[in-house]
């Protein structure tokens, strides 16, 4: 363990590999990797990209690592599919839009699926955060399709947040509604070669007037991967963003923001372990639904009475 | 709360419609409703209706609806969208689809957000399905967007599965490929008035012919609005997988399976409660992540020492 720790620090990709792929087992050495890491943590500047499926994340973060890639800095990739349990990954399926990028030293790029338990995703993929942070990549992207609380997640877990909407989605008066603003740091209106880009743009700039008084402006950038339009400018706002974290103190703020929902979930995690994977409790349980099935006793009661048994 | 209870009995939608606002607001009362409740409920037959975005589920739940209605059975409706949270909820822009349905005495509807919170889904939802079964409805129905574990839950929650699918979705070999047979009943092509309607019904057909032995043979039923074919199979269908149920020992199983998903559910949100509403622990998370931020402590190891002060 110790050698392959010793070759992600020094940045290989097969090390790299191989780390992940115990996250994703769940392996028991996962804790003595992390403890080994973490002080060599820290200097990678994390992206989370969300939107619905079909904006086009896949087509934006391809060409804001060429970018990056042309400035010669590493970027390390990972999708998150919450949807992957039974509907197959439609991430998996995007990074045929990066095949390019998949030789490229430089770049490191994995998908993750949540196994069913979108509660699970948000521990592991801190860890693999880290891993990739740990492995020296100078920019470590998270994408996740935009689905409920994957969505807070990644903007908990990123430096900067990246929302992708295209034009006629309809997306911009629902998400007004619903508060995505409070998660984006930049908009991104993809696919603006499209009928209604200048509609969407304008709308996303006047409701980000009315909602926000804060010190970063959220800028909302048209992108044309047809007309070859937006990237420069994309790049620049999450440059700009990053000089806003540092000379303000919201990056110090955004890095405790994501180890304490780090904990949480790793606090979740251990806790339902003990709770659940307790042999002596399987019995119980059974014993419980039979009286449950038998009208003996109903399900509130029946988890208040294990619970005092396992926390008293 | 005794005399809302004795309406919820007697079946009074008002008295219903409380209750359920009571679990949505996770009421410190539920327990006890549930408490007094429990003893009444279980003759409902519980209806699981699942797909993704676009398959029509509403329509095909409406249409369901009104054939019970011509039969004389009461039917309670509960949608839950678990895209809710930011995507602006989808399940009520269906309920227009239902209008017709919302001013029968007969027929109760609600739609349930996640709140950000998948886990918190499945707790609540147990409450509802409950509540709806103990104010007397012959037929509870439970509609999800299929996303990751929603999908799963409903099949736990379910006496009866139906996956609904459309024509040229491509949901055929994805869904072979990722097990949804596992949790459908019956599956029902609808929008089979389009082109490749045959197709589907056929994959799907013989996908089921080589994954399943079972007894029950999961029948594969094209449905078309505008044609008006096919209802009148899907309710058929219903009815022999309820018998099947009730002469084998299916039904014992299923109702077992869902109590015991609820119990678990449950014990989850009570351990998580404790662990994380515990004031004195607030303190402590905050200093972890001072610890963590300063590179002393890892994450993991952050967690461990927490949890052995919890569960000491």
């Amino acid at each position: 363990m110790t050698q392959l720790i010793t070759q992600l620090l020094k940045g290989e990709s097969a090390a790299l590999a191989r780390l992940i792929t115990l996250v994703e087992n769940n392996s028991p050495t996962v804790p003595e990797v992390m403890k080994a890491i973490h002080k060599h943590t820290g200097t990678a500047h994390i992206i989370g990209v969300t939107g619905t499926m079909g904006t086009g994340k896949s087509t934006l973060i391809g060409a804001v690592t060429r970018a990056y890639r042309k400035r010669d800095k590493t970027v390390g990739i990972v999708g998150i599919d919450p949807t992957s349990c039974f509907s197959g990954g439609a991430l998996l399926g995007d990074r045929i839009r990066m095949q390019d990028l998949a030789t490229d030293p430089g770049v490191f790029i994995r998908s993750m699926g949540t196994r069913g338990v979108l509660g699970g995703l948000t521990s592991s993929i801190y860890d693999v955060v880290e891993l990739l942070d740990a492995s020296g990549k100078d920019i470590v992207i998270v994408e996740t399709v935009g689905v409920g609380q994957s969505e807070i997640d990644i903007a908990k877990m990123a430096d900067t947040t990246i929302v992708v909407t295209v034009p006629g989605l309809g997306d911009s008066i629902q998400t007004m509604k619903a508060g995505i603003t409070e998660i984006a740091d930049i908009f991104v209106v993809n696919k603006a070669d499209q009928p209604g880009a200048d509609e969407t743009v304008l709308q996303l700039q006047q409701m980000l007037c009315m909602n926000h008084l804060d010190e970063w402006q959220i800028p909302v950038i048209p992108l044309s991967s047809i007309k070859g339009t937006g990237i420069s400018e994309v790049i620049n706002a999450i440059n700009n963003h990053m000089d806003f974290l540092t000379e303000t103190n919201h990056l110090r703020k955004r890095r405790r923001t994501r180890y304490e929902s780090e904990l949480l979930a790793l606090i979740k995690k251990k806790v339902m372990h003990f709770v659940l994977d307790e042999s002596r409790l399987q019995g119980t349980i059974e014993s419980m639904v039979d009286t449950i099935s038998r009208k003996e006793m109903d399900p509130h009661s029946a988890a208040e009475k294990i619970l005092k048994g396992i926390l008293a």
